[in-house]
């Protein structure tokens, strides 16, 4: 690339690490930013390396937060026996952004996956399980995605964690299947929420 | 936006100041780069600050540059009685990629617009007619965008710099109409380049 300071370069390789960004757009943004005012380019810099530092994962659900616990965790007018359970954390703000859901969350960190080697060990399931020991949990609301490793890992949680205490549902179909939460538009997630069904039948 | 930690909201915001970036794409580098490996995030941010504290300005084509004359107009290989006459910065680097120019560059800041209150005052037109005195420069290639304030500018710089010694001419139609050079790809480019017209019949 003749013409270009070794230093855009180096900023262009840097940006195209972000998600969506491509080679066009890394170096759109690198000229930006050197042709910015300074004072831009520095507190870009600077709000970066605060909210890194800044954020960490709650001990609770596993979400993102500033404080321990998250402001979900630690709100008392949030539903304590009504938990749904997330794959990452960037899927409780998809569902906080419906409005539709009033109960408190867990975030899984991933789906069982047998063929990228990924089982029910590797994930938050063991922290789940103390928390319905130590809370009173009576239902579990499962929002993972409609896809193969969704289904199974809902699957195994309703095996596991479905009996006379908790019921374990999982939210209805609505979004598109095959695609992740953080793409599905407000209202048809929150369809999907107050759809939800029971995986398995209540035991008698 | 509930849920969202507020440092999160506010690299978010800084983000959206980049080009290119909309609301969402901010929200989800955001994220990425709270939750990525801290290395990562403090390596971007140093990259982003060391960029814009080299980069600066060619003090005799007005390009993006780490040294003082920049890496084409300090290259002697470089044809000097050639000259093309662009936009912006950026607009030498869309040139450079396309490898069918071996002139050297000057940078205008600009299209005159009286709409705009932009008059040839405002643009590197002085310096343009001072390079254009002190160096033996044959040909002036106008590489600026086709629309009208494209046209109203290289019409000017026709009427002022066209002469006996120095011929102005201009890059071809080829690339879109109403589209930056920046959007262009590099076989249409390089057409408009080698395909160039003079602006004025040469004065007999």
């Amino acid at each position: 690339m003749h013409g270009l300071p070794e230093s855009v370069v180096q900023l262009s390789a840097s940006l195209r690490q972000l998600p969506g960004i491509g080679p066009r757009s890394a170096e759109r943004i690198a000229l930006f930013l050197v042709q910015a005012p300074e004072s831009i380019t520095q507190h870009l810099s600077k709000t970066m390396l605060a909210a890194r530092q800044t954020v960490g994962i709650c001990d609770e659900c596993g979400g993102l937060t500033e404080t321990q616990p998250c402001r979900i965790c630690g709100d008392s007018d949030r539903d304590k026996a009504l938990l749904c359970v997330v794959e990452t954390p960037l899927d409780i703000l998809s569902i906080e952004r419906t409005g539709g859901f009033r109960g408190c969350y867990h975030v899984l960190g991933g789906k069982i996956s047998p063929l990228n080697g990924v089982s029910a060990e590797d994930l938050r399931v063991k922290e789940l399980a103390v928390r319905l020991r130590n809370t009173q949990i009576k239902e579990l609301v499962i929002a993972l995605p409609t896809d193969v490793e969704g289904d199974v890992t809902s699957e195994y949680l309703a095996q596991q964690f479905n009996n006379q205490e908790v019921r374990v549902s999982r939210i209805a179909h609505g979004i598109p299947v095959g695609s992740g939460l953080e793409y599905a538009d407000e209202l048809s997630l929150r369809k999907a929420i107050e759809g939800r069904r029971h995986i398995l039948s209540a035991p008698n």
